[in-house]
């Protein structure tokens, strides 16, 4: 069976059209499915939006903005803009959370602690037009071993310390087990982030070594590796969160697997490792 | 120049014997080096402490310890028992620290949190002999890219939790650039750890990405990468560390160079970035 709140992100299915992921994610008896803005605008977003609608399947978020850690200048003010524009889909697409990629240390510079005040600069600017939209800013800490190249977000608390600067209802946080598993400190932070109302987002997909050479195609399905799902997940459950989990997992070996075997493996694999410690919850 | 707090791990000269490290660091100025048990083995304990007494050079730390994750057994026995003699070959070289590695999640579990218990329950195993043989454990945490399967301690913090349960002379913690650059705590962990005198070691190289295939071997020469070592040397300094500082670099291409080339590149690398803020430091 397919878990009522599973969602499948369209990531895990990269080299599906959004037309063809829609499909293949309601064939397989998902109700939601997490989307990517490149995928989206390859077909246009008034298209989109009808595919959408015509799915019947709920977006459970939209992928992904962010990437704001530059110094003030053009560059900057156009990755805000581009932020501005993705809340805009995401609002459209009737998706409750925009992921965000924090950005990594700019090119040339060594000042990890000045990105980081730049983020929560950027979240100042955007937070009202977010409000204003219905949208959540959802920000993903990214496993440190991207902390200087894509997100100098590196743990769920970090990420709370941020968010909680602003209201809940414009910024929250990404539980992602991939990369918040290994923190001593990630029971904790879960039960603080659903305390406050911050978790915007839980995706699902494992950890295994060795690490593909390329480190961000490292994702395996739930179970294939070492992370303990029933106490994160009984964790985000206790919390309070009661929305849609993704699964969301880069690799190669998966993305050249059909779309409708993979969209079943993963359902399969979330029903093995992960629903048993979700009851209770879901029940629509 | 080489600066007089400098230490050679000799890790950075892997290929290198113990004869050859000795007199290849000393030769390039240096008065420390840090030691590894291979190449003390391989010689014998007894001529290696002849080697180094004859070298003039003080040992800064062995490496190292540790892998003592696994559950109740013989295996676990004979991890603890190899730790009691390297905790012996540490006092007879004359090293203040023995750096252990904590070692990952046994084979075929998923429970990192009893992994991490059974750390500190090595430790309690440990401390007495430590003492007696005037040794500090040092616990170096590892970068979360290596949790699973070599080090399940991952943060400064978690380090000094686990140390701070032991005395002071007994358990101490590693602070490497490298593993701990990321962590936002990162300034005020340092902080604590020197209050409370638990800094055992400082070592320093840098991060760059990409990363290499295997993540093991992507440390790189002080200033070659985007970690910020202005910032983390004065936090060690203030904190009241004042003892050697290594550098320690797996990298091939670097174990691939002529030993006297890279311990003259690594003393030039260490007087552009680190030395700058060491001032009234290691005036001995």
């Amino acid at each position: 069976m397919t878990h009522p709140l599973l969602s499948l992100n369209q990531a895990t299915i990269k080299y599906a059209p959004l037309a063809d992921a829609l499909r293949v994610t309601a064939d397989a008896g998902y109700t939601s499915i997490g989307l990517w803005r490149e995928p989206v605008a390859e077909v246009g977003l008034a298209a989109s939006v009808k595919l959408v609608e015509d799915s019947g399947l709920r977006v459970s978020s939209m992928c992904r903005g962010g990437f704001f850690t530059l110094a003030e200048g053009a560059e900057r003010r156009a990755a805000i803009d581009d932020n501005r524009r993705a809340i805009d889909e995401t609002a459209a697409l009737g998706a409750p959370a925009l992921v965000l990629v924090a950005g990594g240390i700019p090119a040339g510079s060594r000042d990890l602690i000045g990105a980081r005040s730049r983020v929560t600069d950027a979240l100042g600017e955007l937070s009202d037009y977010a409000l204003e939209a219905g949208v959540t800013l959802a920000i993903e800490p990214l496993h440190p071993m991207y902390v200087s190249d894509r997100a100098v977000v590196s743990t769920l608390g970090q990420a709370l310390d941020i968010a909680e600067q602003f209201p809940a209802e414009a910024v929250g946080v990404v539980v992602d087990t991939f990369h918040v598993w290994w923190d001593p400190q990630v029971l904790d932070q879960i039960a603080r982030a659903g305390a406050s109302g911050r978790i915007a987002s839980y995706q699902v997909c494992d950890w295994a070594t060795p690490l593909a050479a390329d480190v961000l195609l490292s994702r395996h399905y739930p179970g294939d590796g070492v992370i303990d799902f029933a106490s994160l997940t009984t964790a985000v459950v206790a919390s309070g969160y009661a929305g849609d989990i993704e699964v969301e997992i880069f690799n190669q070996e998966i993305w050249d697997a059909s779309w409708p075997e993979v969209a079943g493996r993963t359902a399969s694999a979330f029903d093995a490792v992960v629903s048993p410690y979700l009851s209770g919850v879901g029940v629509l």
